[in-house]
């Protein structure tokens, strides 16, 4: 029998939104514990932000090396060691994810090894390899449980040639060519990152374009950029089928155990067939990424008599994430989409705060911004042209090429818009688009802008500095009033 | 005899002051036309913050490739060609002085190729090569001559080896060895420039740190780094002299004709005296860069004659651009600090609005942010820690390291810093300072939220994107108010 430990607060998960809880709710002063059963820093840290981010860098900094000539820059033999760039993604999450347990014993957060679930009114038990390792009571519980990659029947991943997103970060070997399903913020950097490096990509899709939740024009602008490094881009088509190529090549009756046993060998390849506007056609490929979307972790939480709601896998919450059972929040992927680690680590401090009696604010699913690191970089934040013009709203759009900029030109980065929508009538900025070099940090000037529901005035007014990527975001606003000076 | 021109708006000078003036003049269907002696785009575009930036692109490209093991690349035999890096950056600034061309072609600007002058009431003069070509009378005369850099007595530049910004930019060797005299932004950049390139390169402060007008805690990090890459630093320091090589060699009575004709023939060193605390000693270098400021162009302006006032050389205006001569306006480096270009460009969209009869808004001097595209970046808006405590005044301080972000590890940039400060009582933004990778697009956030006045709680709604640098902003800020998560 363990002794029942109790809490203030106990967090189930310690990805981006659990382990921000806890140190929020510690510094606050509530007796707080979090429990996790595998990494510290959650899938975001360990097998998602972060590692992809660092394999990005080596691919881009590999891109840059390649075409160093337009720089005045000469190398010879510039090759990448696969070994090494894997190696130092995997260094760079260990890094962080040992950063975050410092975090937790400098705020002295108790961690629990192991995995949570709710056991009665108030209750948590932790378990280790079926085994309970403890017995926690807690006048609040946050589910902060995340998501995982979502599994298509005929498409499992057997961790060598059919990926998902955790094995396409540690794969043994560097493909020669690959098919991306599905064109989300994950399955493009996956494909990103291998045709920056010389694999032969092909994506498929089954909406009618990339980034399918970016404004139609960056998705068109994107898929240009893409097609144009060689990739294979295939929108409205859907992956009906994938077989190991021995199984084709097997005659009838013909016992080839050399072949059975080499199956998961690298090289041997994959037919993929796709579907598009009723026709089929197939491909040849060393590896598939399958990067059809998430599903949350809510089964076996011992949610059973209790009021907490599920929506297609998602625990139900209010804007201060609460969920319909008493002391019980849910807060990151289990709680809903977007599904993006800084809405947890926000949905974190408002839930700690509300729980703690202080004047909270809830979070406006408007400004939550979306950044993809492909080459080149896609940033947004509200709503795209299309959704802003739905229900007959007049809205004004502003654009700004990278071309017209003078440090784009400088850098070498010609290549890019920044486009920009308000309301006409009330001059509020509405949604704000990007593509083009270091978009994911241009955006923090919309969103400060958004959060202070900024309007065209305030955009014009700010002196963004010369040089900069970022005077773009005055002229779009400028070309939205029919004001822009650089074109 | 020549034709007498009239116009609504007269522009003299075509800097990033003047041809903005003129696009807005003739967005709001103001006749105008623009003088321009030597080239559309002035100083920032041809000499100075363009054809710069592509230079530091160069040599930080070349930086990299030169550690890129650590992203698992390599290379053998990474060179710079260093004719092939000037001619870019001089490509560069030909392309966007085209740019420039265009625009005043597009916006139907006349412009006028010459020297402009006041010649009376409303009236203004256009000289090339000492002969009239054009007499021109406007309601409305924008002064936006710009500036020049200063020459001390005894550091005249010979172009060859004592060099201002100008000559630095197109050396026709790279330099093995430089004293660079004066730390401000424009000093340092080149140090920064030649010494990524592998120069042995000094730099010479006669305050007592280097880039002087940032916080010294800013300040003190950037000396840090630059002496870590290499560079020699001496602050509270005076260069007291430099002299030739030569000079020294040659014994009294000998005639060295042919190390005469050959001084100014590179490679031939100087001897530079630096006297710190009053002591005085030698170095000897190749090249010398005067970087020391910079001296308004309004001489021999036809100010005779009309209320016109200048406060050491830089002409007296209101917060409309206006001078006390009615109908004359002056705009950007002439009309005195910051010279800076989006200063320029801002008071050239006030002056002209405001002339319009439009609601203008003139420019508050501490939003104008300041940044240097050193390695690593330096870049701040608002006051400095020192200046915001000047009075008394109570102020809440934020810092993050950069090695608490992910994205600056997975960047392999872990070093930087971004400083916030805030008053105690109201909240507000006073200062953000910042050193690091990218800080002079990460500035735009502040400078929005200090435009519209940004307390601590609108940054800290704000939800900045994971994983970006950008995050720091935000964890700056709840530093500040003892929320900080990931430190």
């Amino acid at each position: 029998m363990t002794e029942i430990r109790n809490f203030d607060v106990v967090i189930i998960g310690g990805g981006p939104g659990g382990y921000v809880a806890a140190i929020r709710s510690a510094q606050l002063g509530l007796k707080t514990a979090i429990i996790e059963e595998k990494h510290m820093g959650g899938i975001c840290l360990n097998w998602g932000c972060i590692p992809t981010k660092a394999l990005l860098r080596s691919a881009e900094v590999y891109h840059l090396m390649q075409h160093s000539e337009q720089f005045g820059i000469k190398a010879k033999g510039v090759e990448f060691d696969f070994g090494a760039i894997i190696k130092r993604s995997r260094d760079v999450a260990a890094q962080l994810s040992g950063g975050i347990s410092k975090l937790m014993k400098k705020n002295k957060v108790e961690v629990f090894d192991g995995r949570g679930k709710l056991n009665g009114k108030g209750a948590v038990k932790v378990e280790k390899d079926g085994k309970k390792i403890a017995d926690i009571t807690a006048k609040h519980i946050i589910i902060a449980t995340g998501a995982r990659a979502r599994v298509l029947p005929g498409f499992e991943p057997d961790g060598k040639q059919v990926l998902t997103y955790k094995e396409a970060m540690v794969p043994d070997s560097m493909p020669k060519s690959l098919l991306v399903i599905g064109s989300g913020a994950i399955g493009i950097e996956f494909a990103s990152f291998y045709r920056n490096l010389g694999a032969e990509v092909t994506v498929a899709e089954i909406t009618d374009r990339v980034l399918p939740v970016e404004d139609v024009e960056i998705s068109n602008i994107a898929r240009k950029s893409f097609e144009a490094q060689g990739m294979k881009i295939h929108t409205g088509t859907q992956v009906s089928g994938i077989r190991y190529q021995e199984e084709r090549n097997l005659e009838p009756g013909t016992k080839n155990l050399e072949n059975k046993s080499s199956k998961f060998q690298v090289p041997s390849s994959i037919i993929a067939t796709l579907t598009k506007d009723g026709k089929s056609f197939e491909i040849e490929v060393e590896r598939v990424i399958v990067a059809v979307g998430i599903v949350p972790n809510s089964e076996n939480m011992g949610f059973e008599g209790t009021k907490i709601k599920l929506e297609r896998g998602h625990i139900k919450t209010n804007e201060w994430c609460e969920t319909d059972e008493k002391g019980v929040y849910a807060i990151g992927d289990v709680a809903g989409a977007p599904w993006l680690a800084h809405k947890a680590s926000h949905e974190a401090v408002v839930c700690i705060e509300k729980i703690a009696g202080l004047h909270a604010h809830p979070i406006k699913k408007e400004n939550i911004p979306g950044c993809t690191y492909c080459t080149p970089q896609v940033a947004s934040v509200g709503l795209t042209e299309e959704k802003a013009k739905e229900g007959g709203r007049k809205i004004k759009v502003g654009r700004f090429p990278y071309m017209g900029n003078g440090k784009a030109i400088a850098l070498g980065e010609p290549q890019g818009l920044i486009k920009t929508i308000f309301d006409e009538q009330t001059g509020e900025l509405l949604g704000a688009h990007m593509i083009g070099a270091e978009v994911t940090e241009l955006l923090g000037a919309f969103l400060v802008g958004k959060t202070m529901e900024a309007t065209e005035a305030d955009f014009m007014h700010t002196i963004f500095p010369h040089p900069t990527l970022s005077e773009m975001i005055h002229e779009s606003v400028l070309d939205a009033f029919g004001k822009v000076l650089h074109m």
